[in-house]
């Protein structure tokens, strides 16, 4: 039996030397005032027991993790189909580059990169009808999974982001000229900004995704979210692209299915143990949590964890 | 001492095989519906003297012909400055692509791609500040070199533009990205649209033309549009770029500064001598009137008036 | 505890009706003219105990798993050095693209796409100086690994692939361009394919892959290759990228740290478990044996192996 | 009636203070060691007179201008069949990516990036068989045009090219991969190689162009080396491609069908007056000779021989 709450004060305290190492995300105001010396670590078992160090109570954008539990809402709704519309292979490109875009046609790469991302939220968006009900429905996905009716968005990160979202709408209208995109392109995009802009912190993200972890169900109450085949899929994208380009380096060091935010947040799956969150604001050149990945590189070399 | 009216009318005979190849473009309906089997061709001299064939009053929509006047007039504003925003060399590739766009940073390779002459109405835009304002200008001055109060645009050409525009969007959008773009990326691409749907025919636009044949200056009533340098510009870049992909081609085949539109219409100029249109609703594979550039190779051919 | 030789009897069985699905790859007459419609599967537990169906003891070229061989072999010797020439990114790219090199000034993304594996080649070059010494030291690690002092190569398909290998020949030249490649591009290219000959059945390449399911020894006779960090790295690249553009989907479906060759053989790890070697010569559409994926997809379902 | 020799020792005089501007090409070590200090201007009338200024008589690596004569040997020998090979639009590309190539399967733009020229000496290989009867017939073709026998090549020029290369061989067996090169792709590139280390004054290369400027008929000696349609198309490809990446810029600037070299020199085209070269060994950043760009600049500007 591994004394979590130990192993997560000894990474706390290994990592003070990199605390003001990294760049906080500045590309919108509403990101760049967070406090940069942040950091907060959560694990949440299949028990329920929780175990955190820093301000773990503290919320922050969520930003691109919102994308996992979009992906997984769509794909519950569409099943195979999605992939018509969003493959599953990693991008091997800036996150946000138009160029594999337009020579594939306008059929993004994976829902983790931002066309991906957009073209889910389409998806949801042709489903559900309305802009506020989608978003609403989406949020709703994210208190059921974290079982928390509490949880909101940021509003000004969200006008923030769509006072400066043009690349994003660049994207949006290529894959709508291809007749990749159901919806209007400036609110689609919109209702993408408005989940990535919902905040939470470390405990309530651990809790988040442990239905990732145990095959598509809660492990404490018991609620069936989604298929084990589904789990899996999810999990494997997350694997090989949910760090960007640095999906290979991650896999590697961590060694988990995971995902981050350039809001200093990432979630990963330990399949059949638990859920793990980060935060931390500042950012390594690939835009993921510098404090962050090593948080979780530590967790499974002292756990032996990596699934590798 | 040619002449020029029997030349047409052999042109015009010759041509009479080749009226039903090639194919209009059909990518927004109000373009589609236009009779494809016209044909028409018209010069004007430096005395004013008009020689045509066929449908030479019927007014077709200009399209990227209007390139040519757009940045006529922001050379002419902004001079050596405009090329902060647009370059001057061919692109090598498909006039719409977000490839290029991408690498070079937002900056459109020459004024005739859709990225560059959307730099070019942006550009417009923010000296004459407002949307209205801006395309009244516009307009005013393809009156004044055309000496012809008369011209005007359609408006279901425009709408249907509008509704069908998501690429040029996206062009938009990327440069405004890169900080290239210094208007509404919607409103510049809707002022785009609405220059691009000024309709004209062959006697208007050979007339319009001619300043551009005598170093800036129009030698029939001695305006003086542009100094004799950009002039000598602008026929570089019409040469060298006016034709999208097939600009080489042309610049062979044909031997004059021109620019095509995807509405049928070319516009050529004979330095020292005239200005040429042709118009012929159906296209080649790389968008050019079919009918339009062997017109305009007949014509040199036959007079010699090729540059080379 | 598992029946394992039944599991491989029903997967073979499962597999009848696909046994006449895909292509040969037939890029060389040497290989293109294998019997299509066999099937082998092997795996090999850390007891040395084996299970085998279908024909386990013919051989085949093994093409690009030897990539795996020869990266481990180098990266024993340069260690975190051997970066510096190439990347351990996913490439989101067909395998053998110049496009990525070029833009990315002549660094290979991964080891397992062509242009990364000639790098590697070329790093065992300098360090054995002459194209045989460095051939035979690839081949001595192979037969270490597999304790197998039999295993040899294939010179007709050795010669063929030299005859029309015109684009690693490119690739290779288009680092040396860039100083990437220490040295002559036409004998590493050359190596590079004499070890891309070399042939092995299942039972001995599910034999040749044990020391990376056990953190870089063997678990038989306790040689130590590499070391536990190294082995990690190793499943982690072939997890993100060892089934060229198709990785992705790989992992999903099988979810095993695995490389695949053109010739029709796929070897697969499962930490802490196995060895893993399928064979069967026609391919999908990504380049992989299309049976040996299958194969390896139903042995995951039936063990629940799949570190997801 | 101008007085030629005066203009051009104007020019002389006004580009003192540029001489020593721009940076001698430094990829082999053989250019790098020429005196960069270095101008000399001639041209070539229809009845033989020739003005020179600076040293006119001192020969240099002509390089890249040696593919308007291997272009113009092809296009005599292959007519129309040439263009299955090579294209002839402009490829907004630096002259040796490889990007294009591999997006256009193995097919260069035009003959005047390194591909298209390598494609080109391809085909000569083809008709004459032999590398050693290529390279003579090359030569022999200089020498005709220039009526001059005594026209050689430097062999230290070409054994450095051939030590460096590999961007070249890169390109060479990149299309030998797609089956756009008919010989081996080692002795092809060689061949290249040895015809642009061909050495000219700016007095020979005056005189080797007038062909071009007399629709293919050399003017002073009557002989018709090509067709008055093949001058043409040779004279619009200088004119859209012959300056790399800046052809557009060269084009509004000088306003003449011409080729530069990076050895420093430039023939350019009077069409029906006369053949013009300049030598001066430092390059702008395009890789155009500075002060050649400019001689011939001022040269337009004065004569008003622009065909804009």
């Amino acid at each position: 039996m591994q004394n979590y709450q130990q192993i997560l004060e000894e990474i706390q305290l290994e990592l003070q030397p990199y605390l003001h190492k990294g760049t906080v995300a500045n590309y919108i105001p509403a990101l760049s005032k967070v406090n940069p010396n942040q950091f907060a670590m959560s694990i949440t078992l299949f028990d329920g027991t929780t175990y955190s160090v820093g301000c773990s109570q503290s919320r922050f954008s969520i930003q691109s993790i919102s994308k996992v539990f979009t992906f997984t809402k769509a794909l519950n709704i569409y099943r195979h189909n999605l992939y018509k519309k969003v493959g599953r292979e990693p991008s091997g490109n800036p996150f946000n580059s138009l160029v594999q875009l337009e020579y594939e046609k306008g059929i993004p790469r994976n829902p983790f990169i931002n066309a991906g991302a957009i073209v889910v939220t389409d998806a949801l968006l042709t489903h559900y009808q309305k802009t506020e009900k989608t978003f609403e429905n989406i949020l709703t996905f994210i208190q059921e999974v974290s079982d928390n009716q509490n949880i909101g968005y940021d509003p000004m990160v969200w006008r923030s982001e769509c006072e400066h979202g043009f690349r994003n709408l660049a994207l949006a209208n290529l894959m709508k000229s291809f007749g990749n995109l159901e919806n209007e392109a400036s609110s689609t995009v919109e209702t993408y900004f408005k989940h990535c802009a919902i905040t939470m912190n470390t405990q309530e993200l651990a809790r988040s995704i442990l239905f990732l972890a145990n095959h598509g169900i809660d492990p404490i109450n018991g609620k069936k979210f989604i298929t084990s085949d589904q789990a899996k899929r999810i999990n494997a994208v997350m694997l090989t692209c949910g760090h960007y380009d640095a999906s290979g380096d991650f896999a590697f060091h961590v060694g988990l299915p995971a995902k981050s935010g350039v809001g200093g947040g990432i979630v990963a799956v330990v399949p059949k143990k638990m859920g793990i969150a980060v935060f931390s604001p500042r950012l390594n050149s690939w835009g993921n949590s510098l404090l962050g990945t090593k948080a979780l590189e530590l967790f499974t070399a002292k756990t032996g964890f990596s699934i590798f």
